[in-house]
């Protein structure tokens, strides 16, 4: 288990990640509702973690019903299912974790331990994300440099995944190896998991990192301040289009004009080969209040319109390669990618 | 005069734009320091503004020393130059304003209505100003199609400027044209002028617009909700690159992307021919700690370290053609520059 997630008193208890770094409070998930809502939220977020512990309120949602119910029907388990669906529309490990799920329901729903089996499986879901990340992380330190200067943007460590962490999950690794690096995070607004989030990982880890905002991408780049940009993904699709934390593709777009490569670190759990090209990701659109509310604070007055969306997609022409835990990824993406989901 | 900066008492009253749109509140300059503090602190920012207000502190600066001594010498008026010259090093109306305010004292240090000189050098550059943006505006206006959906970054509108505004006049222009128009503002990070004062001054002309965080410009020009980039600039030079608010020149690739125009609306007061090119434009570094704080309240932990850059460059080849009060200059860029500069 983590630390950010782990069972206790017959409840998972999860880290609250709107209230780091400044506090470390533990939450404590039970009913399925409290699972959609902290997902919701965003007191979890990162693509495989959202994965995670939507394995674990399935469980937990079956759990609750057993105690209620002798049966329970391909109705319910299809509801419980579309309560987490629906949580949040982008992150493609969250459907892939609840297919999961849901199998292993359909193809032990006689087993007395079927219970167990599901619990145990949201359990085998995160160790085994924590030891992809673990091989990613070491195939991704090998395109690392001691000397580099890497800009990530959002958090894609420890924190959005079961452990370890994808994007800064290498850079940790790298540190391992004894390699100097300096890391630029970009803040990531509105919810600043950059300024938060990967600060908070990387202070741990005694990197030398500094925050910017996101507007300073292109200089870092520009001015040769950064000479590769390690970024996480929250679906990729058969054409190896990316969708990831909004402002992704601006990135993507600087290192290209200024040729320095852009990875794509990412478990395999994330890749959607339904899904034939970018644009039909479906990208989630959040209230515009929390843009112009900082905590209970406005930056502005409370009555101007403002918009938010949650992501945004990097053309796979912008993508020099992606890292998994199988190995690099290279172009051309839509064979390459295929070829590795078979595997 | 204007309502953001005008004479009263005997001192120059200027709004405070730190504490807009919350709250309008007038800060009385009158001795040199005073006007070195309010351009340094940002109580007015702006690159037309910054000029506007740096003339007025050489006249305040000269009219103290005078009160104090009977007789100034050349010594004293460099000193006076160089204290407001070197509270922003990016913007280049700043030189530009103290240079004419210099040549002034200079021509006419013997003349016993130098003072009244200096005042009304100062008011005239701010009145020109204004004449020079709604000339601007009327040029850009004629860029501007009814249905249009415009996004702009920062301010660069009344506030920055001695009134009317650049970017946002030519909104404003078009507006009054009866043009119906989509307005986005990029919130502009750390101190959010987008969604302070570009939403303030497009709320009270009834503009339809809304406030997304600078990471969002990509998405709203790859998917087609922005046909044109309007901004303004700190410093044109002889190539025609520019410097502008930081995340200007990430805008810039986006819109070369997608293959919108990416208009700079700019006096040609803005414009450094002694320059040759944008690599050698001062980019002005503030205090990282203006990053993790908003307010007086952190965003992450104080002890992480931050980079704040508050401009960055836009390669000439980005820019589709700038808008002065002369007419439009399109390329090539050095040649055409130098030669409305010389008309």
């Amino acid at each position: 288990m983590s630390n950010h997630i782990r069972f206790e008193g017959g409840s998972l208890l999860v880290l609250d990640q709107r209230r780091l770094p400044q506090r470390e409070v533990l939450i404590p998930l039970k009913e399925l509702d409290d699972f959609v809502k902290a997902i919701k939220g965003m007191v979890i977020r990162g693509a495989p973690l959202i994965g995670i512990v939507a394995a674990y309120g399935f469980a937990f949602g079956v759990r609750s019903l057993l105690k209620r119910r002798r049966r329970i029907t391909h109705r319910d388990i299809q509801r419980i299912h579309d309560k987490l669906a629906k949580t949040r529309p982008t992150a493609f490990n969250l459907f892939w974790a609840l297919e999961r799920m849901k199998r292993e329901w359909e193809e032990h729903k006689e087993d007395p331990y079927l219970l167990e089996r599901l619990f145990d499986l949201a359990q085998k879901i995160h160790e085994e994300d924590i030891k992809k990340n673990v091989a990613l992380a070491e195939w991704g330190a090998s395109l690392i440099t001691d000397g580099d200067t890497i800009l990530s943007h959002c958090n894609a460590g420890e924190l959005a995944t079961g452990g370890y962490g994808t994007a800064l999950g290498i850079i940790r690794r790298a540190l391992e190896q004894g390699k100097k690096l300096k890391i630029f995070l970009t803040e990531t607004r509105p919810y600043f998991q950059g300024a938060r989030l990967s600060a908070y990982e990387l202070n741990k880890y005694g990197a030398d990192f500094e925050i910017v905002p996101d507007n300073h991408a292109g200089l870092l780049i520009k001015q040769g301040l950064v000479n590769k940009v390690i970024v996480g993904a929250d679906r990729v699709v058969a054409n190896g289009d990316t969708a990831n934390k909004i402002g992704t593709y601006m990135i993507a777009l600087c290192a290209k004009d200024k040729k320095i490569p852009f990875f794509v670190a990412s478990p395999l759990s994330t890749f959607d080969l339904s899904t034939p090209s970018g644009s039909l990701i479906p990208i989630e659109e959040r209230k515009g209040d929390e843009i112009i509310r900082i905590g209970k604070r406005y930056i502005t007055l409370p009555s101007y319109k403002a918009r938010y969306y949650s992501f945004d997609v990097t053309p796979h022409y912008l993508i020099t390669s992606f890292i998994t835990e199988k190995g690099i990824i290279e172009k051309p993406y839509a064979r390459n990618i295929r070829q590795i989901l078979k595997e």
